[in-house]
């Protein structure tokens, strides 16, 4: 007998894989995880049922936290499948179960899938250029963790990005309900990329070690895998005001970032005129280049916050931004690039 | 029209989704890239055009990085499909042709799969705390390229995991062929762990900034995502001579593991009596403790390398493995915890 747990990928319920399907068609029993992540809008728990033929026990979160004892128990005797969206391994709870599972000699066969870790890669950021990810909770007027803040310190500092996964609030109680024990409970809830870019503003103003700011570029990302998926890049205060729809919302605070995952950056803008380049490049002599940009164009081309970058649509922006990638993408000497960039500059009118 | 991007997973022609076999099924025409990595051992080209009703056109790395113009050309008036093994953006070539084929206005539309850096996630690591991903590629006598090496140190620093992707060469010519202009290929290469382990190792030789060492845990892989795929723990040296069977694998170097962790690291042990407890728990008392611990216990429990871990199947090391994962579950008090554990070690004749 196995108990098959199986990835349901991010979209609806045909991005489930043909082995995933027939693992589910052979089950006598077939458990749906439905607290740590959903499925897109449009797919509905009776939609999946008509496709996949199978009625769909759902497991909340009390069933899953409580153990899935008697899923266990059953997976001895029959063939069990356990659906969870994104792939199996996406989530702590998830893997808690398969080591359990694997104590009591049951035998576990995995269906992988994409996860929103492997999906987030559609924004065009490499995913080996991923530092760790973080997770983000509804801060309260009391309860605002903020020990992601050293996580995305140690990324940045060594260029990398970080993916932001966003809270979801299921089946919640208030603390009233909890302390009288009536089971009702609160409507979903589910953070908006809005919420988590101010969540980490506010954090960066009580913590103040410039991990990042307003300026710093970031990726917003709603549905990731669903027909209607939506990307959007910008600084974390423009992703403040930009209303992404449905949820799941993703967030991504930017690393260093290679030119060929600027184009995409500069593809996903909203107003796709105003592109951004970074000068990452020009290393030991940044910070005279800096300097003397900054007496040159002043604000309006350069904004200086941790990653120097230029920005705009003027026509020195662009000829600049031309030259930055021709000498990325030829590797030409830094002195010489740093004298053509003075050339143009040079030319600009204040 | 429009050009389908279609992840195929890890295992064999059944891993792609439902969508994915649509847009197949769908398309005039269907591309199989065949270079950067490559389908179960059971599977093979035929199996997987009987399968999906389609015949299947191969592209090489020769027409992937000469940038697939014809295909390109082709999705302006008939629906195409380009299959990749794992995920659309697990490769930056694919990210590539993604970006050229927006540019031409040409609507592209990605279907999701699993894809290594996620699938990686059954051996039980969190995939949250891993760092930046490495590649690693076959070093010749005169080529050692090794730039992985500040980042596996970056990322050992902050205490996080490191996937190693490792080198595939299919279609190779050797230099003296090129040179002459004979399509004549080598035969396909696939690095090993055990590869992977003696090169990480001889870089640390010549480096020598005490990043890991043979005794650094770590976990190699083998064809994840598929029936047979095989994950064995252990340290460096150990896997450098452990037989993985047939490619693709993979490496990771461990880093801080949170004691869920280890009891999968543990449960993966080709000796399983011979597990691993770390205590990195102890923080600021760590050097007091494992000094005291050296002294009585000597080489035979305690391995001080980066992290300090103890090993063994003695009473003494169950005693303390038990303390330790009780501690880290309860949350209890660093001082009390180490009251307790000298007490254990105490009563240890050495």
């Amino acid at each position: 007998m196995v108990l098959y747990v199986v990835g349901l990928g991010l979209g609806d319920e045909k991005d489930i894989t043909i082995k995933g399907l027939e693992a589910v068609k052979s089950s006598a029993k077939v458990y749906l995880e439905f607290y740590t992540s959903l499925l897109g809008g449009s797919t509905s728990v009776e939609r999946m049922e008509a496709f996949y033929g199978k009625q769909l026990i759902l497991a909340d979160r009390e069933f899953v936290e409580s153990g899935c004892e008697g899923m266990l128990e059953e997976s001895k005797t029959m063939d069990v499948s356990f659906l969870v969206v994104g792939d199996p391994f996406g989530a702590t709870t998830h893997t808690d179960l398969i080591m359990r599972a694997k104590e009591l000699n049951i035998t576990v066969k995995i269906v992988h899938n994409a996860s929103i870790m492997n999906a987030v890669g559609c924004c065009g950021l490499q995913l080996y250029t991923f530092g760790q990810t973080i997770s983000m909770v509804f801060f309260t007027d009391t309860y605002k963790p903020d020990s992601f803040y050293d996580r995305v310190k140690s990324n940045r500092q060594a260029g990398l990005h970080t993916l932001c996964l966003l809270d979801i609030k299921v089946k919640e109680q208030t603390i009233e309900n909890m302390l009288r024990g009536r089971k009702v409970y609160e409507p979903p809830r589910f953070m908006t990329v809005n919420q988590c870019a101010e969540q980490l503003l506010e954090i960066e103003d009580i913590r103040g070690e410039k991990v990042y700011d307003e300026n710093t570029l970031c990726v917003g990302m709603a549905r990731v895998g669903q027909d209607d998926q939506q990307v959007i890049t910008g600084t974390m205060k423009e992703l403040v005001s930009i209303d992404f729809g449905a949820p799941l919302h993703s967030f991504i605070i930017c690393g260093d970032m290679h030119f060929h995952e600027l184009d995409f950056f500069n593809s996903f803008r909203i107003n796709k005129e105003n592109k951004f380049a970074f000068i990452n490049w020009l290393n030991a002599k940044q910070f005279e280049a800096i300097d003397w940009l900054n007496l040159k164009c002043g604000d309006q081309l350069l904004a200086q916050t941790h990653q120097p970058k230029l920005y705009g649509n003027t026509s020195a922006f662009q000829k600049i931004y031309k030259l930055l990638k021709s000498m990325n993408n030829n590797n030409q000497q830094e002195e010489e690039g740093l004298s053509q960039l003075f050339n143009i500059v040079e030319t600009i009118s204040p």
